[in-house]
């Protein structure tokens, strides 16, 4: 089965390599393909939005997720069950908008004392421990039941996002992330803005033209507002940084008005 | 079937991890390799580069590559058959070392509306939606005239890299890139040079003196010329970075002079 | 058979990539997991660390591993059996962690001249050309005998970390490495702290208080002293770096006195 695998251990050190040797060690016909391990340290709603992204693409599938700032604390371990798909990892939140793209929470269980973990325990490495272990078990074909104590799927940790508003033609949107290439996704629905062949967007005090496009040339050379690839809204700088040019980061507010 | 996949994606993001979610989906067989995707943003060329090295050493494989700038526009997005592998990506040169290197493009097909698509196709993610969905199916036995309507593989998009030129008993060279070591990867081929026991080397307004070697270390704590793994000639600082001690960059002219 | 694969290659150029590809090609059936390739360039003792960490918890494997700064040179190349797994990659230290984990080297042989290997065999480049086939190949099921001439088992290179030492009730311990969360790791083990409730840690002319825990958050947002994944002291800040709340790095010394 596949076992795709996401955290916020970074490319330096040994962590999520770990995880792997183990997994392949647990489940040698597992097929395990990273997610990503670059998830900025303790950022679990970033982490939420890169596993959904992935989950709506993945045929049945175990997720590992580990971004963890409170591991060895005790917010729980948990393994869910949504659609043919398992989730695993901290009950934070991490996993619930896979959980929910996958159709919901249909079984839960603890595995902060699983059967199926490696001793010791560190309580500092429960991607190691803890959870790697059990996703190579369910990827095996183990029960779910086999991996801890059923709990109410109702109990698993949702996750929280900023919510856009209308305030008369304008839309106030939030600012979920920047990616890698400096475009804006925001937490407005695609459909929210409209049609509109251009948009200003005010960020803080000042104004700028942005055009309404379906890709990044549409910006030709400026700003373009466009649907991202996860159905959110997002801006870009053709050949360039949206989040530089408007000098906006996470969770700012950006005001976005049609025409 | 052997996948290896290359891109400017980054390790921050999920786009390079959804895209790999979604081949071992389609073709659970498939071993998929990374080859890199800390490609510079939009670097066509040195994609290219990193794609013609790992197809140089692999055997029967489909190369996935993504560097795309013009993602979405009416650059074609093709699939080519060279030799026994395929290269699956833009129409934007990326492809043409690679093919160059696998004896030349056999077959082309253009698969920018391909029947294997996943939809709704994102205008900014053809990796996912695209590019990704071919190259599983390809891995996985389908013929290239699945994948799209057959177009003159003598039309696939060709690359220009800088050329060297002698001048007396100068040889004229360009960096083609910097690697992680600092390590000056030049556009002369390793034999252009001879066999000099040490070169003069002409950056700008001011000139080095190099080993003539085979390895980092004969630069004694110096700098060396020497043969690259690509067969390209390399220019390195023992222990340290050249590109830092001669104060260059891409695109920068050296001037190497033997003896 | 599992492979795992470490090195400090980094991530923005091929080099790993391209000796994936020449795993996958000359052993299909192998499972490749990557360890890190984020070790500081030429740090052979961080390498040896993480390699330590992941033989600990694979079941039989073939680890690769390149960290190479004599690469060229005369150092030898060796593969290595230790228990029911082999280490492959330079004879300079980088192997001797996980190879005692393991056991002990049981067999070795010399790979230089390996006739797996792949020709040319470029300088600059063992790891594809030396490293990555012999792994491939011993994944294959190929005897060890095959990959070279046999070697004194007791000839391969030891690598020496720092040691710690008492003085009174002081435990005087050196930084091994920081991990990317900032925490730091040291070469005194778990146990030779005792199990005071806190610990006073000088660093240089500055005294810091930290709390002795099992985890992160027993730091209530200060300091922690901790016994980390590797059974190594650690020293971390709640929520955020060691590293630099102490102001030290790889190397130093820290004076930790309990109560």
């Amino acid at each position: 089965m596949l076992v795709t695998f996401l955290s916020d251990y970074g490319y330096e050190d040994e962590f999520a390599g770990v995880c792997r040797a183990v997994i392949a060690s647990l489940s040698p016909g597992a097929v395990l393909v990273d997610i990503s391990h670059g998830i900025p340290p303790g950022d679990v709603r970033r982490g939420a939005l890169a596993l959904e992204a992935a989950a709506a693409r993945s045929g049945p599938a175990v997720h590992l997720a580990v971004v963890d700032p409170g591991v060895g604390t005790n917010r729980r371990a948990v393994a869910l069950r949504a659609g043919d798909s398992f989730l695993v990892g901290p009950d934070n939140g991490l996993l619930a908008l896979a959980a929910e793209r996958l159709g919901g929470v249909a079984e839960a269980v603890d595995v902060s004392a699983t059967p199926l973990r490696l001793e010791p325990v560190a309580p500092t490495f429960h991607g190691r421990d803890l959870f790697a272990p059990v996703a190579a078990h369910l990827a095996a074909g183990r029960p779910l039941g086999a991996a801890g104590e059923a709990v109410d799927p109702g109990s698993a940790a949702g996750l929280e996002l900023p919510r856009p508003r209308s305030e008369g033609d304008d839309l106030v949107a939030h600012v979920l992330y920047e990616d890698r290439f400096g475009n804006l996704v925001l937490d407005a629905a695609a459909g929210e803005l409209g049609d509109a062949g251009s948009v200003a967007i005010a960020a803080g005090a000042t104004e700028h033209r942005a055009a309404r496009g379906r890709t990044f040339a549409d910006g030709s050379g400026g700003l373009v507002v466009y649907d991202d690839s996860s159905g959110r809204l997002g801006v870009a700088l053709d050949r360039g940084s949206a989040a530089d040019e408007l000098g906006v980061r996470r969770d700012d507010e950006l005001r976005l008005r049609p025409g």
